[in-house]
């Protein structure tokens, strides 16, 4: 199936040398993929990109017309090498100022001692955009159109989504299914593109594993009707025993 | 900084609604970014996309001029989900055909009776390509111009990858040490900024951490000339202690 499972969708732009580098394992598109497959709304497109205002520029100004939201992940911070805010107010063509909101809330949580130029220009955002409550450092970012600038770090990142839940459209709720066999791929190759053909509106993945004392495939059944989704597992089931092998379904 | 450290550029298109959806964690763009860093080769972008043939050609499409080498990971099965060599095959312009090396190669390994209607479609390719070797399955790939078709599963696309190593052009190594401390990002910002402007041909990425029992920031340098290196971790090491801190220096 290749069309999209909802009709809301979104985009992620991870921003981070450390990714690019293979220094850090990225966790936050799984995080984010899981909760945004929770809500209905089909995640399309994933872009890493380096920590430079042009390639920010092209990955958010390519893609916020495509789907309805639009993640980024990392560079909100305060050194040298955290450009997200710049390179997004540059993409939207829009003035860096102190915003007056996030300015309150640094000043609360810092004093007048703590409050200063460091944290000062942490409050600078592009104009008139809506902030993001950050509960660990206390030290807010921002939603500008249908743009959520989120932070790197997993711990900090995963506050910040769970505080934009209720502003995100939801679609109909995706669910998943899965039957797992010893069969290899490759013997039950034309026996599953019939049971995809019988089911267009469910998208049926073929995944097999090759592990020290096992291998066989796994197979992946998603969709928006419930119904339709026991009827495309029960096929499976049926076509995995008439291999001679046994389905494990785990819905 | 914003230059790429080495002349020699790449890419990665990850193929899989897997991955988009959150079932799978993604362990390959760590695995080829970590060896490209270790071949001098700068990786620049990745793109996740879904398994459906028009994001699969934009991407790639957009991408292989812009960078040296292009690496696709996923989609190379049997199954109907797996469009990847289609979709390259049309991203380029170029007819399928039984590839007769591939063909071989199947044949010499499953025979005559296991080489069937299903094994025989593996054996299809764009015109011309050169073959990647598939230690594991004994279905080869392959590498058409600048890209490289690897296999999603992990264990596959290690072996292939090793395989196409004497293929790859190799840039100056990039050299990584690492200045650990306790000290928060904002406390450092100016001081930090002051060293990355001092030693411009060097990348200087700031990465806080913040776990249950001990909070930081780790300071990593990455450059080509390990002199220049070690006097900007110096550099580092003597600022975290101006700030009463004890650096822990990993090079």
């Amino acid at each position: 199936m290749n069309a999209s499972l909802s009709e809301i969708t979104a985009g992620i732009v991870v921003i981070g040398n450390e990714i690019l580098s293979g220094r850090t394992q990225d966790t936050n598109v799984v995080y984010i993929a899981q909760h945004l497959t929770g809500l209905g709304i089909d995640l399309q497109e994933v872009r890493i990109v380096p920590d430079t205002e042009s390639a920010i520029i092209k990955a958010v100004n390519e893609l916020r017309p495509l789907y309805t939201y639009i993640f980024t992940t990392g560079g909100i911070g305060s050194t040298h090498d955290d450009i997200t805010v710049v390179s997004i107010a540059k993409a939207f063509e829009c003035p860096l100022v102190e915003n007056p909101e996030a300015m309150k809330i640094l000043q609360d949580n810092y004093g007048e001692t703590q409050y200063d130029s460091v944290r000062r220009r942490m409050a600078l955002m592009p104009d008139g955009v809506r902030l993001i409550n950050n509960p660990v450092y206390k030290c807010p970012s921002f939603q500008i159109e249908n743009v959520f600038v989120l932070a790197g770090l997993p711990l900090i990142m995963h506050d910040m989504f769970q505080s934009i839940l209720p502003r995100l459209k939801r679609g109909r709720p995706i669910f998943s299914c899965s039957v797992t066999s010893s069969l290899l791929e490759h013997v039950i190759t034309d026996a599953l593109s019939e049971i995809q053909d019988a089911h267009p509106q469910l998208s049926i993945g073929s995944y097999p594993f090759h592990e020290a004392n096992r291998h066989g495939t796994s197979f992946v059944v998603r969709g928006t009707n419930r119904d339709d989704l026991t009827k495309a597992i029960d096929d499976l089931a049926a076509m995995v025993r008439s291999f001679g092998a046994e389905p494990i379904v785990d819905c």
